[in-house]
């Protein structure tokens, strides 16, 4: 793939160096943030432009993890400061996750600025940060065509105008089960996602975590476990690389047809059981375009019934 | 359906009275048990027969009731005393269950002596109840083709032995998510699933309510997503009524096929979808076959992802 080659997916997203803790292991100062994995997934299949910040301590053996990925990094901005740090730890058995701090740094005052090249590309995928950044991105698309966004708990409590106006805009909104209780105030999922629904986009992607996916859009509920993990090494980021993975692979067809965004879901889940297997980017920088097809293979001999 | 008929599958499980309570209603000495909620679910596709006790006090409104499904009771023992009772109270949400009594009465002497014409039946559900009984079921049965058996945490503490011999006789073994935890000592559900078929069945179905199943065999996982409830009233006997409908439709096909027994999976889970959509057998009483085909359908498109 040329490095010269306009982006086909636009991301932006956090991008920051996490420190985290698990029962098995603590790893400081590894390359995290929505916008990292996204992008990472994502590069099997199309080539991502990613829009984000770092500072200017952000060290040149993370942007050679970019560069092994052929991340286009030109709407990456690189300003006087501190990079987002972000950590955390997992109690026992990874079911909970608790936050021990965050610092915004060059966070704080981000103001993306896309390059000509971005602006024309028509898929979209506005990761995890704040809904103002997020329409902030959206604006400067010229055509968009097929947006997905992500959100989280965070924005629904601070920022809730802001998210509600941003929803209305996108066609994929991605969201896990206690957030889309928390935006709709519903405890049923049905009845939350046929709320979501009535709030603007196409389809709404409920993420479960290791129980898989929920879609809802006009054409009914598509109903996709999880691929099954056993090498369970580190959680953080997966709802992201999922969702990376599926715009990737939408982006790669250039498709918003809904049978190929259930296959994207697929191709998703795929990329996020890898992603686990490993801290950070570790483990999707050792796989190949073969080993995604191959455990797309099981999977879909995992899924059916007859 | 000639209530003359022999069985073509034999339950064994518990028959009592419960009283109920959700965040919606209370609903006291309705009809209850393991082996009431499979039998009912079952009929949708076999004859099944009854094995359990019940005592003086049984009133003829739940025989009617059992009659209704064409059950056929005369493994239904009567003894000399009171009927099994249990009360519990569902928790906000229904996401938790709080037991508030429970009383064996008749059970506690239970002692299964099954009819001739039941012997001889080659298909057999054994639902949760004592290790002790499910032996001494299964040990009357001349030819046992397919035993299915479910068991609860409470086996797990005081009758391992006998559970564990018990699973040694068992091809589908059903549990649930924190019961294979309980009974192998680990956590993650793919290394339990191995270990449990290293028990002796050729087939762990793993109950994950809500969040669906998992069948693991020799062929490999098989994931099923759960079919989505928006009208929940009463989760208690959604895994017997899976069960059930599962044991019901290979005994109906007399078939063991691994192909076979999926489908049997997603029809456990349409009966289930329905099951808790009103308090004891009332919703089971209320449908047809045509009802549960209906949702059949429906359902394979929610699973389909091409």
């Amino acid at each position: 793939m040329s490095e010269t080659k306009k982006p086909d997916l636009i991301i932006v997203g956090s991008v920051g160096i996490d420190t985290i803790e698990t029962p098995a292991a603590k790893r400081p100062n590894i390359l995290g943030g929505s916008a990292s994995y996204a992008c990472a997934s994502a590069s099997f299949f199309c080539r991502p432009g990613m829009v984000g910040v770092v500072g200017t301590d952000f060290g040149k053996e993370y942007m050679e993890v970019f560069n092994s990925f052929h991340i286009d990094l030109e709407g990456l901005q690189i300003e006087e400061g501190e990079t987002f740090r972000w950590s955390g730890v997992y109690e026992q058995n990874m079911d909970n996750r608790r936050t021990l701090s965050t610092d915004l740094n060059v966070f704080a005052d981000f103001n993306p600025t896309l390059p000509e090249t971005y602006k024309q590309c028509p898929f979209v995928f506005l990761a995890n940060i704040a809904p103002a950044l997020q329409h902030a991105v959206l604006d400067q698309i010229q055509k968009p065509r097929l947006v997905i966004a992500d959100t989280m708990d965070l924005w629904i409590d601070i920022s809730r105008e802001e998210l509600v106006s941003l929803i209305a805009r996108v066609d994929i909104l991605t969201i896990n089960e206690s957030e889309s209780r928390h935006l709709t105030g519903l405890h049923n999922l049905i009845d939350a996602g046929q709320a979501m629904l009535r709030m603007g986009p196409t389809h709404i992607m409920l993420k479960k975590g290791e129980h898989g996916s929920m879609l809802f859009s006009e054409d009914g509920i598509f109903l996709l476990p999880a691929y099954p993990v056993s090498e369970l090494h580190d959680p953080t980021g997966a709802g992201d690389t999922f969702a990376g993975g599926m715009a990737g692979y939408l982006a790669h067809l250039q498709s918003t047809d809904p049978s190929d965004i259930r296959k994207a879901m697929a191709y998703g889940s795929v990329l996020a059981s890898f992603g686990v297997e490993s801290f950070s980017l570790d483990r999707l920088g050792q796989i190949t375009r073969i080993d995604i097809e191959e455990r797309a293979e099981s999977y879909v001999k995992m899924l059916r019934i007859a």
